[in-house]
């Protein structure tokens, strides 16, 4: 079974926060061989682009049930039509998440990682208890790295 | 159609937290007829006696599929073998949210509300903004009735 | 813990399926309290409005986001997000499921009712090894009562 | 974006299905990258066996949390806890699907196939109207093959 890792974060983002999810995505490629994500654009999109460039296979888990509205860089898609029930699917998946810039659905997934007790670090996101946080990618990559060695 | 308010708040609860929450569903009950809630116990359990003490009518939805999850005070229960997926439908159901303490999943809960444009009133629990704050049971109770006049 | 009947079947219908739904509802609402359906228009619409006229509370499990959705003879609307996999819902929740005439969303929920060991009565709609085939309103009734009093 | 298949059957099967499958399955991935299925035992552990000798890659979509719960032969594993509502997911999932024998899940995951429009390829399963019947691997790969093409 291969490991996972998960990235989370808005819809929408701005050319900071792309490129900082461009730039973890194409780190964490060198770590972990599978990255899902909620499939969309901002920056979801950022980090599926980041992790292809990075050599590695992209899952993107919709809200609704229309292949195309993935982002092109998800290779295999799966479109749930759960709406954002999909959240706990997004995470659930995943070994390891990590949590980028975004709102009240970023949020959510933040919530489920610490009721499902899976590890969830922070990096720029929310700041909730039980989070990990770190401030750069190097050490979320590197985070990720040991995480995944105990999964 | 019926006005609808969800409580939300954790599985286990202490004395004070259940006497708060018993005596939220009893003055609820009088500004709206139906509660949704998760069905378990706890907070669930306590806000579900109160509701019914004050005659209104409670649903119960369950994360299982065994309607006997259901705490007594669940008059309609709704098994939907979802797990964590159902938080969703607990916060969409309602009108109005009102947000007692608990742990990740009430946090999940409340990220759901404020995805959706949800109105959520939290009484001694999670402070995220975009909640509606308020310290007593009363202004909980007059807050909802303003809302659900809005709703 | 109140008893539920689930009534499914097609989101159109010629006038002589409506004519059976709204019958049906009716007179089931002289043997059990709650009628679950998918809340939508067609069937589902006849049967909550029959369901009404018998003196019963309807409820209705949506497939989309938005309570406008339901049909305006459902007294509570739970707008799940879910998409098709809502028919879960509709058919969990009962304690017996009628099925009136529809299609494949129909024979999804049969299936279901099937797998989960749920009595599933069929007036005038699939016939799959398993279903209780009946051929009149009044049978279909009287069966219900039936099973309810065993459920 | 990858084109998928998935093959829906029972959690159980005999021998001869069992070989069905896996030969189903090492002959699909002529055609084919990607595999979709329930992930659990039975007809799915045996397809998702055969696939992965013929070169492809498999991904388990498990109705419960524990990703312990998928066969060996998953590669990239989702464990949902939406409990039967999973069935959505697999047959939405793919550009085809090939169903074998099975009893009510099986059924239920055809007819979503039926309601999405989802060509499904029916090999000594389910007959309902809308399937496409065929009465050999050579006959099921070589349609998936076409219909493949075409998604």
């Amino acid at each position: 079974m291969k490991k996972i890792v998960s990235v989370i974060g808005g819809r929408t983002c701005n050319k900071e926060v792309e490129k900082l999810a461009h730039d973890l995505g194409k780190k964490l490629a060198k770590v972990v061989d599978i990255l899902v994500s909620g499939g969309l654009g901002g920056t979801m999109e950022a980090v599926c682009k980041g992790f292809k460039a990075g050599g590695g296979l992209t899952i993107g888990i919709l809200p609704g049930y229309d292949k195309k509205d993935a982002n092109k860089h998800v290779d295999i898609t799966l479109p749930t039509g759960l709406g954002l029930a999909r959240n706990v699917l997004v995470v659930k998946s995943a070994d390891v998440v990590v949590a980028l810039p975004g709102e009240a659905g970023t949020l959510s997934e933040i919530a489920y990682c610490l009721q499902f007790g899976i590890p969830v670090i922070s990096l720029k996101s929310w700041d909730i208890p039980g989070v990990i946080k770190v401030n750069t990618i190097e050490e979320a990559v590197k985070k990720t790295k040991q995480l995944l060695q105990k999964a």
